[in-house]
């Protein structure tokens, strides 16, 4: 582990970049003051970037847009990669048709539908349709009454022999400077405990997210591992994740590692980026050629 | 393991009878046909039983009216032992005044009062009273929002560095011959993980249950362990529990686990109960002399 | 799930077959009688196969040589994808020079060496070379003495801030009808949980393991998802990560799940094959054109 | 939490005191240097000691001989209770009789053996006596091969449905400053994890042991909780165990909490003592009455 500061210096030596969202581009109060100017650093540098994101709450396009509004205009749709994406992949491949019930909001399901497939709300799932439900999706901690839905999410997956999705691997999600609110990978967790099945999960760390992307740039482009970053800010997902896949990694002290952990935490998990910055946002100095 | 199918000859050996309640005295549709007989037979014989019970939403003496209200008239609040109680008994002796917050019902913390502690619902803690909440208690999954109190609970426990205790480590309860609910013990399970803190469990298998009652029966005569007989209808909670306190076990077929599932079930777990019976109801005939 | 008797109507549907080893070409006795037809089938129908195996112990070579001395002579080592080529690639890429400890034997090191990399058993680790230490692998349950070394791998990985890489993520392997012996993955999961870090596992049912050859096949082929069948005999590895990965699944009943279990075995996991099968052997009359 | 520096102060408001060994009377280097005074004060102060220990591998009295050795002759064996002595009065309550197979030494056998049950290392069972063994206990992690007696067992417990008994839930222990060493905990675990099976487990934090030392005083005088208190050095067993049993409880930092760590780990883990002391040890002016 090397400590660098210049965030600069690091993406000089890649050409392409994975951006965790999260921690990295935006907190709880919105945008990371300045990391306007990291994107159009590397529009002149002609450099790609990839934003690599377990938010399934919404398409990419709705993430986009929400960047947008936030006056980040360089983002677009296709540069943002989420769990959620996977999750769709896995159902155009592997369900046959019948009905999706799922938990979460219906924008988060829309996204997910399909030709031949039916997204339902679990509250809508009764005794006449329960035996079309081929498979159950927890996509967003929104959109639904805990209490009933998540038991009734129990039951369903107690009386039919589906794969159970999970769109999202965070048990939890920063809100404010202190405060968290329980994701639905969290939920999702409590749900397989109690049923005692095995469930398909979906986000970082786990490699197959960092695969999409990859193959996704390999549809038009030749790269290597060596020749990508990944920037992240929490050690057990964006670091581990991509160091598994062969990426280096800049763990940056923008989010969950804070500055006086960062050392301590590395050293008691193993978990070991190639570089620590304070944060992905360059200097104005940077856009001077 | 033996398979014994007379209830009567077994108890028959023992001078006290220990029951887990749900699956063994009564199930979904109320108390198991003919377990009158057992009590009146247990009376009849002067044996001694207890009810030991991971249920924490009601005190004994509600417990016992429901019994009673159901026909069974020999069960008195005193022979009920509760999960609730032994959370009383540590909030008693390690929680020196100030704010027991609590997940659950009204009556459920009432409960769990006493002189010098004032409990309060989640959803009544605010920035006014926090510094004063020192201990959080999970007592039942009904009585509050599931999304608003849930989230409170990570965040209050994120905030003040007190001792979370559990008053059911059940993680789910049967509702009807085919579904289940959730119960606090897995509701707690999930903020236990996401707020990365060590909660304190009561509630079977664990032995401070069955010491709470040996101790409670030692207190008024003599008694040995190879005395008592703790009689359930679940390997992970009743025969474990039962077994590592050194008791001998009944493991009844009347509830969670049927006939069809016994003996691949306790091969799987290693979990051996002294003996395996059809269930805890004696037939007419025991009570002739 | 749709029980299908027939073996080759299966592989008849699809370009690619992936076979796990273990339990589904070979057991403890050594070959399945009649596997060799099945290979010889493919290789009239010109599908093409690949054996995708969590066996790091030996090189793809040495694993091939050990099926030709069984007489089976059509499988060739470019065929063969173990964990321990996920492993050798890692290091490869993440690992900058110094020196790789590892538990194992001489076999399983001397395969993962590459330019620049010197590997060292954990033995032969001391004071005057510790710092040169940058990773640690799990190789193989044997060649080593377990009280003494693993003892000293839990130390290195306290002193040394280093990624622990494990190349089989098997807890144990059967080694006769009855018996099993504990594999290099339950090992290391023992000195994951005492030294606290995260290691970093390769093999099924990880995805990066199917990835890894799809890879491989699109890097002379065109391929997709929907042409490949993945086979195996564990619900738990070759199954769910098939599924998972978005490939349809065959189990067979020829190794770890019997034909008794099958059907309790899924509704209880979950986890949900396109096909179960009885092996993977295809009978005589299937050669004849 | 209060910071007490001063652990006179302490004990004078307490009739028992409850001591963890290692870490608070020893260490890797032997006794600390002047927990001799401590004991010569509650001599003085006619107050009641007792050494609650996970340390399963020889007998109190053992125990109590190696502390005379050392210099600290006022500690006698019936004032050391360890988890073998739970396992010992498991079996004896539990086992009828035939063969209790073991891994650990001889000592550590020789202990937990009584009248009617014998004891075999688990390189001697076989074929011809294998029907015979009716528990598997887990001692120590010296006095047998890893490599085959661990393999051993797991088969001996896939073969037999017998109950497996761990006599010491921890993982490791410390052997240097630096250097720790994989403890039977530890092994069992993985063992367990193998095999599938529920294992029982005895020492702190559990409350069994707790409740052991207890009983034990209630044999010969009047006590309640709140007149004993528990020393250890480590928030996730002698801490966590003692607060959950009701006892007062302090932290000293002479062990596995460091002065620097002590207060985060009390805030992370939400394990929280009654108070922190720098060590057991009182100095010469406690002497002078």
């Amino acid at each position: 582990m090397k400590r660098i500061e210049d965030f600069k210096s690091i993406i000089d030596r890649y050409e392409v970049v994975f951006f965790d969202a999260f921690g990295v581009l935006k907190n709880h109060s919105g945008l990371l003051s300045g990391i306007g100017r990291t994107f159009d650093y590397l529009a002149q540098q002609k450099k790609e970037y990839y934003i690599v994101t377990n938010d399934a709450s919404r398409s990419p396009s709705e993430l986009a847009e929400s960047y947008h509004k936030k006056g980040l205009h360089l983002i677009t749709a296709d540069r943002i990669i989420s769990s959620g994406q996977l999750t769709k992949e896995y159902l155009d491949l592997k369900v046959d048709g019948g009905i999706v019930a799922y938990l979460g909001t219906d924008e988060s399901a829309h996204y997910i539908e399909s030709a031949g497939l039916k997204t339902l709300p679990v509250r809508d799932v009764n005794n006449s349709n329960i035996d079309k439900v081929n498979a159950l999706v927890f996509l967003d901690d929104e959109g639904f009454d805990w209490f009933s839905d998540l038991n009734k999410a129990v039951n369903i997956l107690r009386r039919r022999t589906i794969p159970a999705i999970v769109a999202n691997t965070d048990h939890a999600y920063p809100v404010s400077l202190t405060d968290v609110a329980i994701a639905i990978g969290g939920l999702s967790k409590m749900v397989e405990t109690i049923v005692g099945k095995k469930f398909i999960r979906f986000g970082k760390p786990d490699s197959q997210m960092f695969m999409f992307v990859y193959d996704l740039i390999r549809s038009y482009r030749e790269i290597n591992k060596k020749q990508i970053v990944m920037v992240g800010d929490t050690l057990q997902t964006d670091i581990i994740g991509g160091n598994k896949f062969g990426l280096d990694t800049v763990l940056v002290l923008s989010g969950n590692t804070r500055p006086d952990d960062a050392e301590s935490w590395i050293s008691a998990s193993g978990i070991v980026p190639t570089y620590v910055c304070n944060s992905a946002v360059l200097g104005p100095e940077a856009l001077n050629l």
